[in-house]
């Protein structure tokens, strides 16, 4: 029902900034995307071939950054139209947004706005006690901070989130109506760009929006491309040209 | 090369809450909308019967709302998806939320959304000093007072904008480039709707990004349609069942 | 023991933004007022007679504004030195600044003002848990968030709390001792101005104070006129001269 | 044209905490009240015996506060149904409102509580360079700073307010022009009680409120007594007994 | 192991704003001090001998303020190189400021500023149910609240806390698992300087770091001397000549 | 001096992130922190074999991150007391915090604690307009937006200030004065740890505070080490054990 090839007037690249995502996954969640697109747009996804298996914690993100930020600038040579930062933690953002002039969307920047458009105050759910500290951090350094219901976390790593998806929807569920109740949270955002798919089903289930968080991203880079917005050159200035390298052996934990 | 007749999947409803805007005008800010639309999204644009010439005070909200309020009740029996409120002061957002669960989205709000993601803080560019305050309010009632740099205005009412376009373009980017220079703002948000269609281009000129406010409204509404999301029934919960009557005669200033 | 007609100084105008309070209501509201007024001052109260029976979602706001907009306007024009807007949802407040000279002091923003010179932080019980949203967004909007210790509701609709009064005094205290115990407020604000009566006595009940919404907006608007204050006209300028009209039949929800 | 000895049914004192007031000037002070009070309060002015001439510092603060205490305590004894902490520094008010349960009321704390119901923002006008520290910690210290447009001085000491009022006039008056047009201030607040007598007469040449410090908060004493209202007795516990001695020697600087 | 006598190349004064403690417990803390001592820093401690025994109250803070001020004047003139203000409440430390030019460190804003190095958020012990306002309050007035996740209270008065340190350390522990569990806080903060002594051993106990009071001031001090650094002189201006006299008889409560 | 060899009690790492700096640099970087130390303190300064020339981006950050966490982890196994991240940056702090367990301190951070201790507003003094937004935004993620009078830059890349020091010195005084008077001041910033040792000399000649980043850095570190408190393990848990690789070339802008 969409156009055929060739006729998309918008490409944008979903990157899932880590390593250990499955490509059947990875087709899951392009078919997502492909889903709440508009018919216009092309959607890609891709992983690292570099990089953390997963993003749990401030040090993954660093792993995440270098091919990340490689994706990113390629992306821009090939002609896409925005690049989508697929990941809660919005690893190497600011960075990425230097890096170039398409607009670059995180999952977890994009979801905190907009559920603070739907509701007072909002609660992540992430998936670790261990990411808890991340998800304040970000929400502090946003300014979301007041928007803010609480973080609570399922419990389940971000691997193992759609190994068995009943059991990840339960512990979803309770931790949310704890949030709601609770913490008064109005609501949801679900701290893991791996649970999009199941927001909205689950949003029905608990009465309160559940924001999917790499479907607002999505949007949101859609959106910017068909209004020619992006980034502010002013916030976001080209990095000076110098010399940089990278290590060869990687620092191990 | 959109859809055929009937082969929408989205209707969205534009709301100019204001009777003072040409139909010409209304014709324009549609085509302006359809550009920047999904192919599969139908866009109707109205204006109110009754309600105030422009909005450019408290009290003009309070004479757009009962049109409103009641546009927007019967758009949601109509079928629609959902609902932008055209202008930057969010007139009866809130109200309207109450009264329906189809999502509605304000440009004032969606603006200043939009704009916090494309850069560290942003001015808003009014139409009057009399405006000054309203917008002010605005974005602390929103928890966006922290990104705002300034709000000036451009000495130029609502229903003149587009008598003169270049002069209202002479007046933006000058007054731009002060929120710039002097407040050091790195995006530029018009602090009115009827501006929308002119913010692509002006943004080049400044080379700062302009957030057309009734653009980001309208690709908000299709997003949250799209994800399956509407505002929260625990920030928005249905008015009590009561009775309710308007005067026959309004208050005259 | 006041001074005799003709011999009042001061007179103002309280307005009941609702349709549903009896007369006998009103004149126990007149009774209060005026044994907490300055000798020197004339009391009126009065109701709408076209607008909500009560004032209970955000909706109902914007019914009251007409003919409270309206009853303002005559206020001034009758010489009246000040308003009171009788309800704590502060209705059409800033819409009512802007068309008239005279202070207009509404029972929310008073209310919450005062609280905070009597505590580090204070509880606002509303009446129904619909009404909890718009009394945090009321809290935002004038930078009282971060005083707000927690907002709670007894459960009683408006016209029903003094048809028992005893069962709403029990609704109350409860609910006020969790307020005050888990919430660790150190101020109780009463939600809505028809507790004004009571305020005094339930607050010696309690052992912390209970801000009576009604009187502190009417001793504010008082001392206002006293001191030949008024709002800022830079802060509420007169409307623009234009054209306004109101539709004949209001929207029904 | 007041009540007769005997008659009055409100008892305030109003302290000035310095010493270097003059008796005249203490009487103009008192009359200014007077004339604000309503027909049945009782205004009491004194200064102190010991502490400092005037209050510039936070040092000066700490040189009032032990006789001001005193005089607190001692005023409850009496029968006094408030006190006024006639200086914008609100020196030693916590400790006071800790010693006695009736309400005590500060010029600095009032006057910003005032002026943020009458517009956006303010600036206050405080006397010497020195003093703007001050104003800027006792803003934060109250949540106000982000209704503050600006600290501002006028150059003159708190003694010498009233040598040559014309010249006082003319620099409030132009500094006071500076903080609404370059620091966009709608409310001005004198930042020192000494100047509240001019308060309104000056407001009306610069066309925004000024808010008379010792007028607001004798206003806001009597309103609280009227309303039966005082501090919370949660955040003003009293202080457990115990022995507390002063120096016979006062340090000096 | 350290400097022989006349060795020490800094010296700080560290005083005890109060007249209650014992002169064995000053030599404690003189103890535990110069272990954590650069060798080259010679500590002296020093108590009150006109002021409150403790400070539990803003009252008991005016009273420690005259003693206190003139010791830290004396102490810049007897060659110290820095004063520590050694109580949580930080008496007088504004004024202090202002007499001198040598740094004044106050163990409650030390405390917080490096217990938000070291975590999301903390919470502050204090002794009493009366303190925890006063904490609060401080914590507010240095832009600190929004790192407080909440103020417990032990519920032993301060002159008590050694008397039975097992007790004392019971009551700690079980409110710190409290402040950590229930409120979130990542770091604890003894709320008195009294406890700096077991500060890092009941860090240890319960796994999350305990900012010894006194000690991080102490080391404040130190630094900013090596640093050559101390509080401006345009926040901390020298308080004007003038008369200042103090009461022979102090306020009783 | 100081102690001979092995008589040192603490072993503090300073890393420079980043591979531009000369030896000769490195050494009088090292020179000026040997005199700021405790003579017990033994000082260790580093630079980067692979990383940034220079940290004038958020891209820069990404690229010292893999060798300085490797180095961060390295100096834990060898037995450093604690590690300075030596750059204003604060480049990937959090991840060295979930990293080791001894104090890792950064110049940003250190920085603005201390500089808000020291007076109400301070201003931060970057090397570059490119660098301005990223210090903006690591003024807003560690809460110290509201103590930011304002970010301005001197204009001389980091790899050029020591190259004509006077030249530095005088571009640095100029802007500081604005900063000072223009945006009201109080404590200037060096936005850049290259500019420690001329911290306290320049701050003589503007006489107000100029806070040197790596000095108060390392003073924490050493206050830390000494006050045996670390990061809250509860904040920076150790990052789950898992697959993490990086590219074997890095992204080239």
């Amino acid at each position: 029902m969409g156009p055929g090839v060739g006729e998309f007037r918008l490409k944008i690249l979903v990157i899932s900034p880590i390593t250990g995502v499955s490509d059947s996954t990875l087709a899951l969640r392009r078919k997502h995307l492909v889903q709440i697109a508009s018919p216009e747009t092309q959607v890609e996804v891709v992983k690292l071939k570099n990089g953390p298996a997963s993003i749990e914690s401030s040090l993954d993100e660093y792993y995440a950054a270098p091919e990340l930020l490689a994706r990113v600038m390629e992306a821009e040579k090939q002609g896409y139209d925005a690049v989508v930062d697929h990941c809660f933690g919005d690893p190497a953002l600011h960075a990425a947004r230097e890096c170039v002039r398409i607009p670059v969307v995180g999952a977890g920047e994009a979801s905190m706005m907009v559920a603070s458009l739907l509701g007072h105050s909002f609660s992540v759910l992430t998936v670790l006690k261990e990411t808890v500290p991340n998800v304040k951090r970000l929400a502090r350094s946003i300014g979301m901070e007041d928007r803010l219901a609480s973080v609570r976390y399922i419990g389940i790593p971000v691997l193992h989130l759609d190994e068995n998806i009943q059991a990840t929807r339960r512990a979803f569920i309770d931790t949310a109506r704890k949030a709601i109740e609770e913490d008064d949270a109005d609501v949801i955002c679900p701290g893991c760009a791996a649970l999009s798919a199941w927001a909205s089903e689950w949003g029905e289930e608990l009465g309160v929006p559940v924001v999917d968080p790499g479907g607002v991203a999505f949007k949101m880079a859609e959106a910017l491309v068909k209004l020619q917005l992006t980034h502010s050159a002013k916030s976001y200035p080209r990095p000076p040209i110098k010399r940089r390298t990278l290590p060869l052996v990687a620092p191990s934990t």
